[in-house]
């Protein structure tokens, strides 16, 4: 059985939109917050990480929304790496509430990189004895998130630049700034109207500090989900969501 | 003597920019929440405040860093409420290291509105007698921030558009942004050579949700001062700045 970490969270009012509300960026700073945490606790953390010139990166989350947590609420945050194989982790997040029910569930892929030579490395023994995650020889990937085709209309479009405080330690763009660009691109009116159920996003190739990227989104016509890419602007993908949709 | 209200505060990953250390925005950030925390304390609250329309309005910050806090550090957040006069008031924010340094200084300078009247208003006596101020006839407003002149060569200047992510509570950005904004528009190389020393602020007009501003900055020769601007679309003024910087 996977080791599981629990951390409490207070929500504060920086972590939330205008809805009063942890942000969706928020939520995954959270979820990487308490794996974090659960490193640094089993020894496998950042130091142990990058004295080996490694670096996890996230491949895929998949996000299943109940409901966020709001300003000054307090949360457990719970973590457990579920799923090892060679190459690839499977870790999921629980967001619970005071009353036991879990309001937010994430999965999520990783996998760790050779910083320097940008190539997949195998996950040390030390890091499996520690998390004690299932060991499996193929681990599920989940779905992709459909792609928008050049049959969809692209009916939003925004262009942003990567800004100074985007970039994190690894001289890369913060994963949650991703959502920024996916969520701002779409209309107030129909984000103030509407709130997330599931959200699926997969992340092929990391934007670095100097980059500029594009923002694209279609909606289905029910206004119940929306597919999303950020676009290099070479025209090459950064990023691809499909988000799912509910009438508040 | 003012109330002071102290927390402790571990430095999360996501506060922090590339060189591990608070970002500037986020250290504001930090300021406000000890600020509500004390008012919850002192049931003057967001409750209080917006029982009777009202809401605390930042005119400047005036800001003094020795040393930005580190990822992972344990900080203490003091304020209190020092000073207040009729419509305004002054209070102070301090960030204590673990060998009670003093590594930040912050004396703000805010104001009680309606909401709806957009107009000053009166600062209520529970107020006054929860943070235990000194009360003064007139409010020392400080110094305001050097302007941009015509004679200046605006050697920085760039667009940003106002993300949904970026609105709080009362519809209006977060004033962290203005620091992300007034940050990003110089070089990277300049901010990954020079730390801040000092940073004046005056909030003119605040920037609603649907603004496009512009960020501009000139640089003295010495390269040890820079002033800012934040300007609407229609060229009127949001925010101006001075910032002192040091060689790293």
């Amino acid at each position: 059985m996977p080791k599981t970490y629990d951390i409490s969270h207070k929500v504060k009012y920086y972590e939330c939109d205008m809805t009063k509300q942890v942000s969706v960026p928020m939520l995954l700073n959270l979820a990487i917050l308490v794996s974090n945490m659960q490193s640094e606790d089993l020894q496998v953390g950042d130091d142990f990480v990058h004295e080996r010139g490694m670096g996890w990166i996230v491949l895929q989350y998949d996000i299943d929304i109940k409901r966020r947590p709001m300003v000054d609420e307090v949360v457990t945050l719970r973590t457990m790496a579920r799923e090892f194989n060679a190459f690839f982790a499977n870790r999921d997040f629980v967001f619970i509430d005071a009353d036991g029910e879990e309001i937010i569930k994430i999965h999520s892929l990783f996998s760790l990189m050779d910083m320097e030579k940008r190539k997949l490395v195998r996950i040390p023994k030390e890091m499996v004895q520690g998390y004690e995650p299932e060991v499996v020889k193929r681990i599920s990937r989940g779905e992709a998130p459909a792609s928008i085709t050049d049959e969809d209309v692209i009916a939003y479009e925004k262009q942003y630049g990567v800004r100074y405080t985007d970039i994190d330690f690894n001289l890369h763009v913060n994963n949650s700034h991703y959502f920024d660009w996916m969520i701002d691109v779409l209309d107030v009116d129909f984000l103030n109207q509407h709130e997330i159920t599931t959200m699926n996003i997969r992340f092929e190739k990391e934007v670095g500090a100097s980059d500029k990227v594009t923002s694209q989104a279609v909606m289905n016509d029910e206004q119940t989900q929306s597919k999303h890419r950020i676009l290099f602007a070479d025209g090459g993908l950064a990023t691809e969501a499909v988000i799912n949709w509910t009438n508040k």
